[in-house]
């Protein structure tokens, strides 16, 4: 699709659904003159940007609504462009009616993110920042509010941005190189290039590592509680969340399902994944669900062992402990029931400095537990407002850039002419420039508004 | 429950659900004050009323959005208070999170209607005119919008008010008469009573006999479409909204359920219920389906009754015509299936005024029925702007009121005393005055405002 970009475009901003009131937004050129062509009241074509004004929609004779016009001039607006929101009572008779009148005024229906589009290509936004505007949208926890509100307020983006423009100086100085190819003149400063760009390749590695983390924090971080049928998976599951939504009996294997729930710890959101017991399987349903918690487990990004301190052997608890352990997915390990051991006998356990004994039926400790699952999986990550990479895209973008300064690194320590050092260090360029948008095409563009929501 | 009025309540004011924005209202006198506190950006307090400001919300030094902040200072709002709206990324997470922070700051979360009751215990609208404003966010054709929008721009009121005015004034006479009674005095000239109070009854004759419209505008009118098996009233249906809403066969009695659809017509929505066939039904659940029917019927207004024209005989289809006639519910006849018979056969049908010759198989004179439909139902009453009743409150309060002053034309007629004369003037002030909110009791309130959505 190549998006058009001199009209004025039209949608509802506010969520389908009742409501008190659905807010319209108008942007373009003619926004003003066409909100002006069904307005019954002041003139807005001569009032101040960033003021409100009382009056009526009328369809000829026909009153639509009492509504509020909020009006934005360009370029003080989201787009940069002429804005107008028109606040309408929240029926979607009207709300609908009201935009067909728009558009039979001169107005086009809006793609999705069509707005924050416009916000990008005028220049308001960076491309990482208006893709920031769909996470915030979409974020449903502290920490993923956070990462996309870091992201929005550019922190991501400068870092980058102030790093490639040291990096094209350098390419414009070997371009030039190129020049007098016959001369064998060096502008460039082959040590103070090699420098940048360990400086920025320290600065990738830093972004690269942050993706896991940021990702699960955007996504939930999966939690898999496993452990031997009765351990009290599921009675651990229901503490946790402080409510009753497994079902919970004695009977070994009563999980057959994997249950995931969310559970938020310090505004962290963990998908706490209840698994079926591990054991041999008595039978092939509950086969089918054994071989889930083992899939499950291997996609995990934490994973709580739990076992029943009051009946596991010493030898079954090794075997479990070696049998999960997995490389890259830390380990909690909870021994429960407690409530059934005395003190000596709990004294006798084996420990280890990640075990936590607990009682999940009787609550005992699981304020401990959620403290140990967030640092375990936060690892002291969130400390500050350090910059973090959410989205898939950067990601790539990052690792391609990654990859054609090692070449480039490697160009300088094994002499290679300009021309090719050239080739490397304007890949990387681009790949840079296609996270903050210096460098765009209409495929990259549609991929990306397209997952946008109408109105924004 | 008794409202608290002097204190400042949010809510958010759009749908739930996801959208690009969310707008979170906040009225009282501490509005502005309080969003204030969690605003980062310019002094609000120091701002002009209907500005628009851009900022940060801040909890802490966690920044929770970057918003728009709209500002309303009292008397200047829909609330005659402080109002100040918050322009949100529409994320659940952010808004609930921005909610909690100003109830931490000192406001109060809002009861549903609680915006609209300070507009009315505050001037801005009559009660008449609040209710108005649901009606409208309900509002769901043309006609029901216009309905609201009359209602709500204070159409109705102004009538009543007015009436009820002069008759303060004689009341007040009378109360005097009544100081006086020692002397026998009259005040109050009884053949000017006599004719304000016919001139009252004539107003709300007219609004009384306007419900019956108002309200099945409001609701959308009922319309059943019956008629024998497989005289293709399904078919008819499908036609008049042109889709294939019902399934349609040749196998007579097809149709077991009652189906309805909406079909607007010039702005009016008429509710069409297609019915099974009306005849000796040959097994238990098409006989429910039967009856079913003919509860539908008694329930309508307006019935289409639908013939096979290329089958029926006259005496038959008299019999129906005879059992179908139902006072007060007007009846379209229709001749399907013209399409099967060549005009000579048509013209020796048997031809009432209001028969209409169609074929809903090849879309025939559709439009034609639609027409009529229209017109039948409306009978000329939606030409202008007249001032129609919705509401049942209102219509019960009219009802009170005629029944009170015809007490007092009794009254007049067949002398009685002052004292008597004055109570039956008071009653009928008191109901007049519901209406419009003048008398009001918290229970009256409740009732009202209860049903609203919350942010309104």
């Amino acid at each position: 699709m190549i998006y058009q970009t001199n009209d004025t475009i039209v949608a509802l901003a506010t969520p389908n659904g009742i409501g008190a009131i659905g807010v319209i937004r108008l942007s373009g050129p003619e926004a003003v003159t066409i909100a002006q062509k069904i307005f019954k009241g002041k003139d807005l074509t001569r009032q101040a940007s960033h003021t409100i004004h009382f009056g009526r929609i009328a369809d000829g004779d026909v009153i639509l609504d009492e509504v509020l016009v909020s009006l934005f001039f360009a370029p003080h607006s989201y787009t940069k462009e002429n804005v107008v929101e028109l606040s309408c009572h929240g029926s979607a008779f009207i709300i609908e009616s009201v935009i067909k009148l728009l558009i039979k005024n001169g107005a086009r229906a809006a793609q999705p993110g069509e707005f924050t589009l416009r916000a990008f290509l005028n220049g308001q936004l960076d491309l990482s920042q208006a893709e920031a505007v769909a996470d915030l949208i979409a974020s449903n926890s502290k920490a993923s509010q956070q990462a996309a509100m870091q992201q929005l307020r550019g922190g991501f983006s400068n870092q980058l941005n102030a790093l490639r423009e040291q990096l094209v100086n350098f390419a414009s100085l070997i371009e030039l190189e190129l020049d007098f190819s016959e001369e064998d003149v060096e502008f460039a400063n082959r040590d103070q290039l090699k420098q940048l760009i360990l400086t920025i390749l320290g600065v990738l590695s830093r972004l690269i590592e942050s993706f896991e983390l940021g990702n699960a924090i955007k996504q939930g971080i999966n939690t898999v509680i496993a452990g031997r049928p009765n351990a009290g998976k599921s009675t651990l599951l229901n503490a946790l969340l402080n409510e009753e939504r497994a079902i919970v009996s004695h009977i070994a294997g009563t999980t057959r399902d994997t249950i995931e729930e969310v559970l938020n710890i310090n505004g962290v959101n963990f998908r706490l994944i209840d698994t079926a017991g591990i054991r041999e399987a008595t039978d092939t349903i509950e086969a089918i669900g054994v071989q889930k918690t083992m899939e499950k487990i291997s996609q995990s990004a934490l994973l709580i062992y739990v076992f029943d301190a009051s009946e596991i052997s010493i030898a079954d608890l090794n075997t479990d402990l070696e049998s999960l352990k997995k490389p890259g997915v830390p380990m909690l390990v909870v021994a429960n029931k407690i409530d059934l051991l005395d003190p000596e006998q709990i004294a006798a356990l084996p420990n280890t400095e990640s075990t936590l004994f607990i009682s999940a039926k009787q609550k005992e400790r699981i304020e401990e537990l959620k403290h140990k699952i967030y640092h375990t999986a936060i690892k002291g990550q969130l400390a500050g407002n350090e910059i973090m990479v959410t989205n898939i895209r950067h990601l790539e973008a990052l690792q391609k850039t990654e990859e054609a300064l090692s070449r480039v690194l490697n160009g300088i320590d094994n002499p290679i002419t300009s021309d090719f050092l050239a080739i490397d260090i304007k890949q990387a360029l681009h790949y840079l420039g296609e996270i903050t948008g210096s460098v765009t095409t209409d495929d990259l563009l549609e991929n990306i508004f397209s997952k946008f929501c109408i109105g924004k």
